[in-house]
Order: C-alpha cells, then sequence, then structure tokens
C-alpha cells in the first residue's frame, strides 16, 4: 500500500510568512502522492472588514450569509488558493487549486436550518476519492481550499478540518493514509500557556477525559473532533503539528492519535 | 483526428443572465472535448470601486499594480471561476477550474517595462498542451480565467483573448480545433449600430482593409489581432459569435475568419 500525505493547513500558518514559508519547504520534501488543505479565515474577515460586510460567528463556525460566501469564494477559492498553487509549482511540484466543485470531488448539501441558519454551508456527502486518485496517478498535487458544492450549481462554505477529515477517510482504503493538522501550535497542550506540554499520545478515552476537565480548550474541540472522526474512518496515522515539525520532517514533538 | 471547441466568453456575456444562461446551455450541448476561457473585468472593476483601488487602462490593456492584481485573482480565478465550474458541473460537465498556474498550464513572462510598466501582466511563453490533452483524454473540461504564472511562484494577468489564441495554437496540432469567441454582438459589423450588418467571411485583407478606414472600431482590434493570431497560427477554424449562437449551434450569421 502507498502512502498518502495529507495536510490540512491553517489560516494562521497562511498568514504568517515565516511559517508559511516552513510549511511549503517541508510539504515540498514529502516523497510520494500528497494533499494541501487550507483554510483562510483571517484574510476573509479582513476583506470582510474591508467591503463592510458584518462577521457572524456561531459557536467557533461561520455564519455564511451571501455577501459572505462571495467574500470566501473570493478569498479561499482565489487569492489563497491561486497563489498557493503558484508557489507549489516555483517548488517543483505540479499543484492544481481545487474547490469541491472542480472535476465533482466533493459534494455535500446545505446545512438543513434547525436552532439555527448557518447559511450556505456544505455538509458534505461524498468524496470522489477516484477523481482524487486520478489526479495522484498522474503526479498531481490537489490543493483544496474551504469549499464543496451540492451539484446543482451551488458552491458552499465548508470547514478545512472537516474536508480534511473526509478526503482522509475516502483515500484510507487505498492508500496508507497519514493526515496532519497543521497550525500554529506544536500539538494539542495540556497548558495552553505553555507549548512544552505537548500531550504526544492521545486516545479517545484521555480526549474524553481531558475535554470533560477543561484541559483541552474549546477552540481545539471540533478540530479534535474532526482528527478523531478520520481515525475512526480508517485513516492509519493522524498528528496535530506546527510548520516546523513539517519542516524537519519530524513529529517526536507533536500529537498522534490513537484508538 | 478529433475536432476540440474551445469558446472564449466576455466580461459582457458573463455580466448577462441571460445570455450567460445561453452560453452555458449551447457549451454544454457541445459533444467533444471543449475548453472554456473567461474574462471578467467588469465584475474586476465592480470590485476595485468597492475597494477603492483606482482602475488604470493603457490602450484598452489594464495596468495591473498589485492591488489590481489581488482583485484579478479574487475575482477572475475566485468568483468568476469556480461559480461558473458549478454551474458547469450542475449541467453534467465534469468542469475543472484554472489559472496557468494549476498543473503547469501556461508560463509566462512578465511584460518588460518600455515606455508604459503594465505591472504585472504576463505575455505567454508556453502553453502545456499535453496536461491539457491529458484533462481531455480524462472528460475534463478546463476552464481557464485571465491569469497565467511565471514559474517562480508569481502569478500575472493576462488577456482572456490572448489565452484563448494562445490554447487554441497549441492544441491545433492534435485536435482539429474550433475556436469561437463569444461576445455581446452577433460578429464583426461594419456598421457598430447596425447588428444586420454582420461581416460573415474575413480575411486578412479585407481586415486590414477595414481597419485603415475605420470600419471595425477600435474595441474590436485587440481581439480580432488575436484571433488571426490564432489562424495563422494553425487553428483549423476562428469564428466571432454571440451566445444565441452557441445556444443554437448555428454560426450562420456569426463571423468566420479566413486566409
Amino acid at each position: 500500500m502507498k502512502t498518502l500525505s495529507i495536510i490540512k493547513i491553517g489560516g494562521k500558518v497562511i498568514g504568517d510568512e515565516d511559517q508559511k514559508a516552513d510549511l511549503l519547504k517541508g510539504f515540498a520534501n514529502i516523497r510520494g502522492p500528497k494533499i494541501l488543505i487550507h483554510g483562510g479565515g483571517a484574510r476573509a474577515n479582513a476583506l470582510a472588514i474591508q467591503l463592510g460586510v458584518p462577521i457572524k460567528i456561531h459557536q467557533g463556525r461561520r455564519i455564511t450569509d451571501y455577501p459572505t460566501l462571495e467574500i470566501a469564494i473570493m478569498v479561499y477559492g482565489g487569492l489563497v488558493n491561486r497563489q498557493m498553487v503558484a508557489q507549489l509549482q516555483s517548488l517543483g511540484m505540479n499543484a492544481c487549486g481545487l474547490t469541491g466543485a472542480d472535476q465533482g470531488t466533493i459534494l455535500s448539501v446545505r446545512r438543513p436550518v434547525k436552532s439555527i441558519d448557518f447559511g450556505y454551508v456544505g455538509d458534505i456527502e461524498k468524496v470522489n476519492d477516484n477523481a482524487i486518485a486520478q489526479m495522484l496517478d498522474n503526479d498531481i498535487v490537489p490543493v483544496f481550499c474551504a469549499l464543496t458544492h451540492d451539484g446543482k450549481g451551488q458552491l458552499l462554505n465548508t470547514n478545512a478540518d472537516t474536508i480534511a477529515s473526509a478526503i482522509a477517510v475516502a483515500m484510507s482504503d487505498r492508500y496508507f493514509t497519514r493526515l496532519y493538522y497543521c497550525f500554529e501550535k506544536p500539538g494539542v497542550l495540556s497548558d495552553p500557556h505553555d507549548e512544552a506540554s505537548v500531550i504526544s499520545r492521545l486516545d479517545s478515552d484521555k480526549y474524553q477525559q481531558y475535554r470533560d476537565n477543561g484541559t483541552i480548550s474549546a477552540g481545539m474541540l471540533p478540530k479534535l473532533e474532526n482528527a478523531f472522526r478520520a481515525l475512526r474512518g480508517g485513516v492509519q496515522e493522524v498528528t496535530l503539528c506546527n510548520a516546523e515539525a513539517i519542516r524537519k520532517q519530524n513529529w517526536s514533538k507533536s500529537t498522534s492519535l490513537c484508538h
């Protein structure tokens, strides 16, 4: 079974030129098939402010009205994705930037309205693993942004952590899949103020315990939910790390999840 | 030799919902391999105004300073391209949206500064016909926007008419290539105020004559230069038409170029 590396990078890593350079160098050095997935929320917020579009967040998730969707398409699907692809090309990778609409890679359904209407937000229904595998077979490096489509012509905003998890699960049947959540911390911290307090191995029991006693901060919970969902879905390795670990190809100071 | 249809659609067609619907329906009905290329200048201008970025045009060509390049990436590479791909997918086409950086499809060089500095504008050096042919072989419909890259990590603004011409020339060795410039008029008019005055066949002698005596308006000249360059470069058929002609698959009232 071939190894596939999937790296999700967060908005703060993208926004910091040093971290981004670390990440891109490290990503260039990874051998074999690989996929990059990125957010871009910070930049989207900046454009929203410039355009006078109010930013609405509910429990860490963006509420996407139509003007906000257009901003997401311009920033995630445009500015961040297109420039990242150009940079990867300059580093010798045959990158191709994608939303879930491109080559029909990720189909989603608009989130049903319950107590809250999240607007143009998509919950993933199906990852087209054949289309992605075909690109990988052709030595193409897919670069996904946080957008999917409903198959009826509508793009939908979709959390990049969730996209990474879903793609990893879909690919884990045919590849030994390594999923890396790369963010601004070296890993999951037992003390949010101490970067040396990385939890090196985290299983679901310990996670539940840390979550219940408040050791793991609220902001980390959606990321860890996605990470554990990937593990339960059959992804062979799931790691939370920073850009430096990717550059050094050394994850000894990162957090790896286990069953 | 298989037939390849390449359609370039202008900003005014994209901006008009009826014309765009006509275009997409017609495009869906074209059999065999096909490529779409689009501009988006009108929408980019609207965003520039919203963001307070001055619009600078020199002889019909945009001067692209860095803020203007970011707008081009957001609008051409983001909003217009991504939404077009989602719409094409809903019509059953396996579209994939691209800048020239994606899969290294179009390499350009920043235009040298002579009397005028056009800024982040790229002159095309090489179209990667192998990468495009591979997509077509996989029944993918490439959708190009007006952006290329320099191979060193920089995206560059590149006229969509020029991109269409260059792609058509590059593909004309392996496909019987039909290039359609689809814009808001039914064809090239001998009287700009009379839509019935379409010149049905235009050769380069007649073109020169019409250009010299002012029959063909200034705004049409760059388009026709690109169209004739395609014809001289080996493209088998070059047609100027409107969205209605594409929908009806009937080009009898359009302008076809001949040697």
